[in-house]
């Protein structure tokens, strides 16, 4: 009897995406027909999990602005912080307990809301509140209640299960519940992608706006602010999904630029190669976009080169994923695709089944092809227990899963080809990998940077849907830019740089 | 003979303010000036601070922006994570402990830093990485290693003090520390007041921004943007200095409005009063202003009423804050003004002397009248064991400091007049404050929301002056909101309001 139909839903205005809450009452219940089918999990169990908290920045009163944590949002899409939530295994009924404020919560905070305000708001059967979990629970007498507890392949960090005081009289499980919960996040609802589909419409747009608006002499982080203002002022997206990444030139090269210590703060050239990977994020839904392009609108051949290889490799890959498909293979035809245009335009030379075997694509693209992506921009699921482990070769033990691909996943497709010196000095040194190597042609490419082109796509029956939308061939992207360039834009060190 | 004239120097391009290491290398000049005239203390002492961390969002990789612990940035302006840094009181010398980072950083997040990068960028005497901390004080054999350990007194939480592998072979002491830099802090050099009237000429231009391009229907969120991406993309301001409040209408009454809970997500409608708390962080120093004026542009006699009347109190503080001055005095003098200024307005009847008596005051500022502001928004040092004690009485102890003024404080001057329902019912219940309120009246501005006048000002030798820069009076508000009339402005629901 679970409430999936109440009316409740998470919107920022007229002009953006309405997303029901009905979304999580489906994601509770393929959670308990899940379980349901596990020999070892009772009936009459209940799965608890525990929301983030506020926190303040270190010993300061200073508040963060809250993000929910991704489990509990998955499961009960609640906007405010310190919330348990609990679904029974039987019925699949749904209880959130609510943190008891106080009256000057009103006066600071904002309105209380009534436990009625958040049973409509957020479609659950019961509501309570957090000082009531032990007695609710001694009335519904589980056998068991099932916490989270399980290790994040991409951080290796553990989940921190709930906890409630009198929770010592019951029996938990903590083990049972996370790959199974983790299993369910990976494969997306029509709902979720809903969601996922606007996240990545609105990425798509601000990239567009972003390579209308660059001009040279601007800061990287001028950029990132422009993306940034788009997504929010156009469609409440508070949050982006990740810390912008804005390289320019040979920053390009550094796969996770864009953090305080190399804060997008280089001016962009003329000549400049740009790699600007930047997501949004609308109710908890992430999307994770690259667009590479010229600073300056018009590539150079040299640029046109790299950026083909890649853009081949990435339409590849999209030609070849449907069910059935090994991530693993995906990867591996992404490096031979760009180890092959390599060869074509004089950087490489030699065998390319030879050069596979050495792992040579690694030095080009040390990462993975690409991840899960859901509430989490690396989303959750890719070695789970019942999932092929990760492999160990260079380049492809950076894949954050090595999975078969299934109906309903969602995933990045991001082949990329960066000219790093630290890598292709590594390969100049080590004969198995030299050999490959045209040292007088690469070098021409040293402080070239990278380019990434990046995707995200959901697997369908017989292929796969795109999601994002940006412009991605070189003609595209021209026009685009060369359109771009009618537009008056200040920028405040304009005049000082003249 | 520590290193005060390094040429190391924060900045985010030409267009942007230049803060050199200077800053930081007086800072810990003064500490330890402070430190050796106490008795307890013995020279050979080493001050040992640890820096923030990097983290990640509960269990998952998601790295958010890092932003520095606030006593690690005043010693030592590091910008990036999982630093340490030591002073010797004996003779000034600075130390550096930065982390030893692996060859993959260079690949993942950019360029290995050098020790000399990072001696020549901080201006310290000396750099070490962090697993080095036991062997240089093994050498360095201080007598006791000075840590911070300390209450909030806005957050009540305790600061975390320095911990290293081997810290137990040496004498530390945890108390001595706190109530010293904390008292530095409170008191701001010339270097530092550099920055702090750069945050707000920058938080009072994106003011004047939002103030002429704010279009009714839109959302209270899209102003935040606007603020946001103003400051960022004019002067790399990444922070602002905490959650935008952004409320219209009645949720001006709200005090800490826009965070997650309540996410500045109504719709700015004709005739409602706004009020905008709002300030950018410029190399961690804060701004904090508020802004308080019509949507449309157009006091109304009500609206201009409330707003006058905290203008007034606003400018009779500023006009008495000077050194010697009690700050709970000051906020007495604007509590005072209110009342008076409600009394003529016919919402108050009786002898405000009385009401001063009775604290009805708090029933419409019940925040205090300001605080200290530097690296955090409110500062620290508002009730060091030496400082007077917080007030008991309604609204004066939600004062975050009840110290005498000195030269060189930062404060904000922030008077309110709210019209919070929570509150009103309450006195209307109370014999002891029911008897002022004109009942009839007060309900006329019920809804109303609130005024707020929050500007950031410095205690000068005779008086203090004023750092925040936006038009303040009904009529400068209204020509600017004029002039910004004219501005072409759009917003995507626009046409669907139509």
């Amino acid at each position: 009897m679970s409430n999936q139909f109440a009316s409740g839903s998470f919107t920022r205005g007229v002009h953006t995406l309405t997303v029901p809450s009905k979304l999580y009452a489906i994601n509770r219940e393929r959670l308990v027909e899940r379980l349901r089918k596990i020999a070892n999990v009772t009936p009459n169990s209940i799965v608890l999990l525990q929301g983030g908290e506020s926190t303040t920045r270190y010993c300061s009163d200073h508040e963060p602005l809250f993000r929910q944590e991704s489990f509990f949002h998955w499961a009960f899409g609640v906007e405010e912080p310190d919330f348990f939530g609990a679904i029974h295994v039987l019925n699949g009924e749904s209880y959130l307990f609510a943190p008891r404020l106080p009256p000057s919560y009103a006066v600071w905070m904002g309105e209380l809301k009534t436990t009625d305000f958040f049973t409509s708001r957020y479609g659950v059967d019961h509501i309570f509140y957090t000082d009531e979990i032990a007695k609710v629970f001694n009335d519904l007498k589980p056998e068991v209640l099932l916490t989270l507890k399980g290790v994040n392949s991409d951080s290796g960090k553990t989940s921190r299960e709930a906890v409630f005081e009198g929770i010592g009289k019951f029996v938990v499980d903590n083990s049972l519940l996370y790959p199974e919960i983790a299993e369910c996040r990976v494969f997306k609802t029509p709902e979720e992608l809903r969601v996922l589909r606007y996240t990545n419409q609105l990425s798509s747009n601000a990239h567009i706006e972003v390579m209308k608006k660059i001009r040279i002499g601007m800061k990287e982080y001028q950029l990132e602010s422009i993306f940034q203002h788009y997504c929010y002022y156009n469609s409440g997206s508070r949050h982006v999904s990740y810390t912008c990444i804005c390289g320019s030139g040979s920053n390009g090269a550094i796969l996770h630029y864009g953090h305080a210590g190399a804060p997008n703060d280089k001016t962009v050239n003329d000549g400049d190669m740009c790699l600007f990977d930047m997501g949004c994020e609308y109710n908890c839904y992430a999307s994770d976009i690259t667009c590479s392009f010229p600073a300056n609108g018009k590539f150079t051949e040299n640029q046109k080169k790299i950026y083909n290889a890649v853009y081949k490799s990435s339409r590849a890959v999209m030609t070849s994923v449907k069910p059935g498909v090994s991530w693993v293979d995906m990867h591996l035809l992404a490096d031979r695709t760009h180890l092959e245009e390599l060869k074509k335009h004089g950087l490489l030379i030699g065998d390319v089944e030879e050069m596979m075997k050495q792992r040579l694509g690694a030095i080009f693209m040390p990462h993975g092809l690409g991840h899960f992506m859901g509430i989490d921009t690396h989303d959750v699921g890719g070695y789970l227990p019942h999932c092929p482990p990760r492999p160990q070769e260079e380049g492809l033990r950076s894949l954050r899963t090595a999975r078969i691909l299934e109906e309903g996943m969602v995933l990045t497709i991001e082949p990329g080809i960066y000219f790093i010196d630290a890598l292709l000095d590594k390969a100049l040194n080590d004969p198995n990998l030299a050999k490959f190597l045209v040292n007088e042609e690469i070098a021409k490419f040293r402080g070239f940077g990278g380019v990434r082109i990046e995707d995200d796509i959901v697997i369908t029956e017989s292929g796969m849907e795109l999601l994002t939308n940006v412009p991605r061939t070189v003609e595209e992207i021209e026009a685009l830019m060369a359109e771009g360039k009618s537009l008056e834009v200040d920028f405040p060190q304009q005049k000082l740089l003249k």
